[in-house]
């Protein structure tokens, strides 16, 4: 058991988080994809069917989520952005066309953080507080540049099973507040395949990727450790997923020890725990 | 549960289709492939042993059912395509040599949508009022050049849980009726592979993809949708793999509130009901 | 039920095959490999170990086998295969490297099929009536070279559940009789993995091939026809994947109403039946 | 039965070992990995995170065990490797950057060897009898510099199920002995995912993984071999990993007839029975 504090005498803490993916995902580094009319359509139905399909499911459960948002998904559908607004979840950054920060140049990587900001502005009047790097793929300039922006937090980090603060440059007391996620703990694996695009090949049952998703629960629960689990509308928003995913969310709020909320609230507990923070430095 | 009416008080439909490709799926685009006479010799099987069994089970299940056929398989197993018809199910329009819409020029999509159209009348005497896109890749151009031909419909797309009216350009009054799929219920990803040809490289056991597409179905079928099965004779038509699918077949015949026929015959119902068209844009 | 007349009054017919390929496979087309001792003994482990494991299990099960031999493998194992014509097994001809008939020109496959008859008479006075192209790759020109050599049989072609007599090039009258394998009953996409050279990265578990393999000797019972599985003494020769095997073995010689032998008794057995030689054409 | 002598009247031996690669198995041969803060904190995991939960379970299950260490670990990470010998357990050599000896000239790989040596022992104080290649690439070369440097033991060979005595190059009488490994008993294949790095890109569950590794223990203890599991801490370190793990270890120890303990104990047993060495070589 780890000595991480949790509130309200918890022992750990779950975060049922979704990245809003859509088209962007596919369009970045190979606009050509724009042109395959049924690629975009399985980008598409995230916003169209998986999104309403998800937020009627947190509103059963009455579970507070958050919502990584590309700016391109919030130009191309300010209508399923403002109804996650509208049930009350947590909007946050997710890049503008999925951009992965580390094949940008320090120019690319500010203007998509800043369009990815005014896109979230303007469609639905939120500024986010919490940053994923799309593929988990920080630089190791983005801390930096997300504390300059006022973030409170990132998601993109592995090296951990709970929250810290980490110093946004190596040695720097400025932090950000980390809330580790981890590949096992991700949809696309497990469902992702877009011939020549994205994926294995292989697309995986239901019962398997939730009996991987519950153990990896059980075992950050023992640990005092926080579950962030990463799905994606346009994956796990279909019928036999979301089902499944529906009866994990029971699983997980049946633990009466386990903190569930969205990312936002459990990076302002980590604030407040005055934690110093701690420095990453690159390889030499 | 949706709003989708489907016809006789049922509450979803299911279709099983057959995607007839032999050996076009591997020439297209490498005819090299066509000196290996153990490749072609799988893809045959589709066919020679595939097709036959899988008319025998739909016979016993009296299920109607649709097979999308290209123009080089009509022309090269002339008897298999007949003998579809003659039990009865439709055929359906699948590029000549399952060429991907989305790598041919305009001329070249309009030439194999015509030479498929005259295999399938010449061999079969059939006009189809359905296509499906070789690889499920549809172009923004695909639409128009259906309804030119007085194609009904359309099962390429994969952003709805069930049909919906198509305009065939954006903006267009003109549409096509769409019935939607997904990878998820293809058997390509489960069963496929040809070593430098096809497939990821692993091979599931038919309980497991029957597993993944029975949960599907109950899925879709809670949501009022349309399940759309994909298999290929030559992958599904193996003996173990027919008796998985036959036995999906009894489960899918088992529930009275589905509503399990061909895909011309749901887009006919689709037509019927008067929907207004759907417009889908190109990412700007 | 098929119409295929066994003998005895059997209903249908097993085999197990074994190719031993060794370091052969992996040496063909890349000889690079060589320099790589630890893949040089993944390879090695199938005459060292796997062999003599398989000869245990098939002695004690009294199961009559057909082993695929590589000339190259002959050459630098000899004890290894004269230990299995000692055991009263079939040696049949896989080619001298494991060589790809559809690489080769035809002066390189009229050489390397030379070079294996040479092997395997040198090294265990064997003369071959069976053939089994290197990764099933037959080429369309392989027929009628068997056929000038002698040959009773290929089992390299995927388009039937049953044996059949195969025109030596189409239209021709003389036949070599054909033993169909497929894909799914391979060890190869279940357990093979040498990074930079073979497989797909995933390794599945003895149980899951298992499963798969089954239910296809089920199925392929049920519509009477001829199941042939192919296993690699390098990788099913691994304990936990014997004992698997093993233990289908006794599943396999449970059911009274399979005939269970080696290829070259069944291929003798349909040269008997007197069939009509069957044309496939290459496709036009 | 193998006729292999385990002490105390031992059937079978078995050893958990673990590759603590950190980020020096991404980093060879593509430095751009480093500028990838996500990645590199993907691997950081295995020593702060990973080592600790491990020591914790073999401390719990008093067993003693044998981790290889690159060089570039041993720096970057002195206290994590500090606190494994602290626990009692042995330190192997894995390269210093995790180096795969088959594309190194003679004098890389010499170079890389005394690297690590030194690593090792500015770090650690330790001078490792023990060598693994990474991913198990060894180089016909690498068993003589062992034998120039001391070591007693390689373990980077697949050809048997249990240890024997290698002769450092062909008909020498000089050698090490051999610990033989085999890539189902990783961990890498079941779990290992970094976009554009490293994976297949499917991610097996912990209960998939155990029940491969838990039937060859079983297969391997029934012909008296050796299992020797290798995990990485930065994928088997993740909570339900380590619980599948642990659970594992308690199946293992609950077989009073197997030998549990590490490599160096077992190369030390295997010296003392004065076995003959083999000769293994390469192709010709």
């Amino acid at each position: 058991m780890s000595e991480f504090a949790w509130p309200q005498g918890k022992a750990a803490a779950a975060a049922f988080t979704f990245d809003v993916d859509a088209e962007s995902a596919v369009l970045w580094n190979d606009e050509t994809v724009g042109a395959r009319m049924s690629i975009m359509s399985h980008q598409a139905y995230g916003p169209l069917v998986g999104v309403p399909r998800i937020l009627d499911m947190l509103d059963r459960h009455q579970i507070a989520s958050t919502f990584f948002v590309p700016g391109h998904t919030a130009v191309r559908y300010p209508e399923a952005i403002r109804s996650i607004v509208a049930a009350g979840h947590e909007i946050a950054h997710h890049g503008y066309l999925h951009e992965q920060p580390t094949s940008l140049t320090l120019e690319e990587e500010i203007d998509v953080l800043d369009k990815g900001l005014v896109a979230l502005a303007d469609v639905a009047g939120v500024r986010p507080t919490g940053y994923r790097a799309p593929m988990w793929d920080l630089s190791w300039r983005t801390p930096a540049l997300l504390a300059e922006r006022g973030f409170l937090y990132d998601s993109s980090l592995m090296d951990a099973d709970h929250p810290y603060e980490l110093s946004i440059t190596p040695g720097a007391s400025e932090s950000l507040v980390e809330l580790p996620i981890q590949w096992a703990l991700d949809d696309w694996e497990q469902y992702c395949f877009l011939p020549d695009v994205s994926g294995s090949g292989l697309i995986e049952s239901p019962r398997k990727a939730r009996e991987l998703w519950q153990l990896e629960f059980d075992g950050l629960r023992r640990v005092g450790g926080c579950w962030v689990l990463t799905n994606h509308p346009f994956l796990s928003g279909r019928p036999s997923r979301a089902a499944e995913l529906d009866d994990l969310m029971r699983y997980v709020l049946g633990h009466a020890d386990v903190w569930v909320t969205n990312l936002a609230t459990i990076a302002e507990h980590v604030r407040s725990l005055g934690l110093a923070p701690r420095t990453i430095t690159p390889p030499g």
